[in-house]
């Protein structure tokens, strides 16, 4: 059973996610239609590449995913299919890709054709004329390369990176999740656990988050808690609480982490 | 595999809409049972009757939509079984397939019998109770007449109908979608692109939003821009914004359109 | 077709729940994944135990139910595996089994061995490192009793029971749904609708919401209601509006019911 897992912006109340569903189910009749989300806020591109590139290679060879998060429809960006690591993927040609590309052994990547799906698009409304109907032939079997022309050259998100220096590192906030847990963009191997008053300290925008800590039960209830979350990233919640609310921070907020000397635990 | 899609405005999270999934694949095992949406505003009959006619035939033949919009629940008001183009539909009798019904073929109604699902409706939550069972049985392939009587008097909704006079056009605005955009009642066929500062010209109660355009692309960031949408009505957006925040206006506002000269384009 | 029911507080803008729904797909590729629901409030337990109450049985029997409200995770709460009523449950051991428990007939309870999932769970995501490569395993049809040792001791929530005194009844409002409904713990069995004046009259925090009535209907729109859900609770609302708005009340709110004689209706 091939699986085509959608991701959009678009809500469910305005029916435009059951499109998608219902184009892809009429096409490709055998398909199970699945929904990873549509409550990416309206036009968040990068919201929707850390999410996709949770999830997108966790599900079976084969799957076909199917992403429309398009502030760009209807000017002149391009639609993309992909094969990646042996999962498909349909999305508008906005960065939408970028983290899972970055992860990724191989990389297929086809511009779609104009009139590939047939008929004519509506210009605001790509999901349902162009990416669905394209998503139901991969999952039919086709390969990218029977949709369009092999490029090179996908648009790519500038992800910011943080920086080592003088002991201190600076990174920031990039995503905001629903428990109000502040994802940076500190990967795990540049943070340490240690003893005795060492490791490594957070702050965000200079409120101290204290030494970075094992889970969220590290800390009473109510707590700052510094943490390698799921991503393998620096994380800073407040244990059965929020931390953007706590700090007032959001996608941006300064981070900043001491390294001191310790014994590691 | 049979399909029976769901739509409510039950919200997820107090179970009732995982009730009607559960009753479904109970009773007919080989369905996959799908979710359009269940994000409908508490009891908006209206808008569940707008996001129902976009995709409802557009999924396979055979399909069964379920649609529990139902403030009337426990009022005399009856249920419907419908076959409609070729897809079932069980619905309250308040007017949510009016739109379905504006736009189909091949129709034939009926009043569901009074005991037909089998055992006692709670008066307050008849999708457990009546829309599922039947909906259930619909998927394993029993006729709708199986159901119930056939009637011919559906409840429809008086949908507002813009008017033309003295070279403008009055509508209104009957839907706010996710993204802002103002969904009016003025049909694609009612206005036109033109060259040289002629075609139609829009304005939301009294605010002006520009020429007819093609796409959001016609105009710059954060500008209104009035096109034809999905559903070939005419739309009022802001580009990577809201209109209806930007101009404060929601279902009913007053919609004005001057068709002036000019070369089509 | 075996199906895995998700119930999580995790929301699906940050592709937690699509990490899930990817990891059952790939460890158990014939099952379908449904979603009962991501919109929990944050570490609501119990409003998960309410909800998955109303669902769960409902399924076919063989159902996987994996549940994640899990406000512990990473302490040293134990995590569980169930056969209840020939349905399987997933779930962290902090009492969102509470109430599928107290009304079930067949129980085995396990507590799942660290090591059963295979692989270092991160501490932070037992969702996807434990509880779904379980579910998966179950969906498989292993036995409960193959990922961990029998238990008897779940942790239990302890759900505020009413008191009748005097002729009174003092109970509590338990939750709040979509609607605005206030959800109260008085089962039906302890009122009664009667005529001439008689039967149960309901006041939620001092403010009278009339006698017991059978449906919505049964007052004009914009009224309180008290009546019996589909729960076989008693339920205060406002028909077309929310009980819990018009009384600013919410979970815990008081509420008191007289039983005066009179003829049952």
């Amino acid at each position: 059973m091939t699986r085509v897992v959608l991701l959009t912006d678009f809500g469910t109340a305005d029916g435009y996610a059951a499109v998608m569903a219902g184009v892809v189910a009429a096409a490709a009749p055998g398909t199970a239609v699945e929904h990873a989300s549509h409550d990416i806020a309206p036009g968040d591109v990068f919201g929707a590449a850390l999410a996709l590139s949770r999830y997108a290679l966790l599900y079976p060879e084969g799957t076909v995913h199917l992403v429309v998060v398009d502030p760009g429809v209807g000017t002149d960006r391009r639609a993309l299919a992909a094969r990646i690591d042996d999962r498909c993927f349909i999305a508008p040609d906005n960065g939408v890709l970028t983290l899972v590309l970055a992860g990724a052994s191989r990389v297929r990547l086809v511009a779609i054709e104009p009139g590939a799906a047939g008929g004519v698009a509506a210009p605001t409304f790509h999901g349902r004329d162009v990416f669905a109907p394209i998503a139901a032939r991969l999952a039919a079997g086709e390969a990218v390369t029977a949709v369009g022309n092999e490029i090179h050259d996908p648009y790519l998100l500038e992800t910011p990176v943080p920086v080592a220096e003088g002991g201190a590192i600076r990174g920031e906030v990039i995503h905001v999740d629903r428990f109000g847990t502040l994802i940076t963009n500190i990967p795990a191997s540049w943070v340490r656990r240690a003893d005795g008053g060492g490791g490594s300290t957070v702050s965000v925008e200079g409120v101290a988050a204290g030494a970075l800590r094992r889970t969220y039960g590290d800390v009473e209830p109510g707590a700052l808690v510094a943490l390698v979350g799921s991503l393998d990233l620096l994380e800073v919640s407040v244990r059965d609480g929020s931390a953007a609310r706590r700090l007032a921070a959001g996608r941006g907020a300064q981070i900043e982490v001491l390294n001191l000397p310790g014994e590691p635990v």
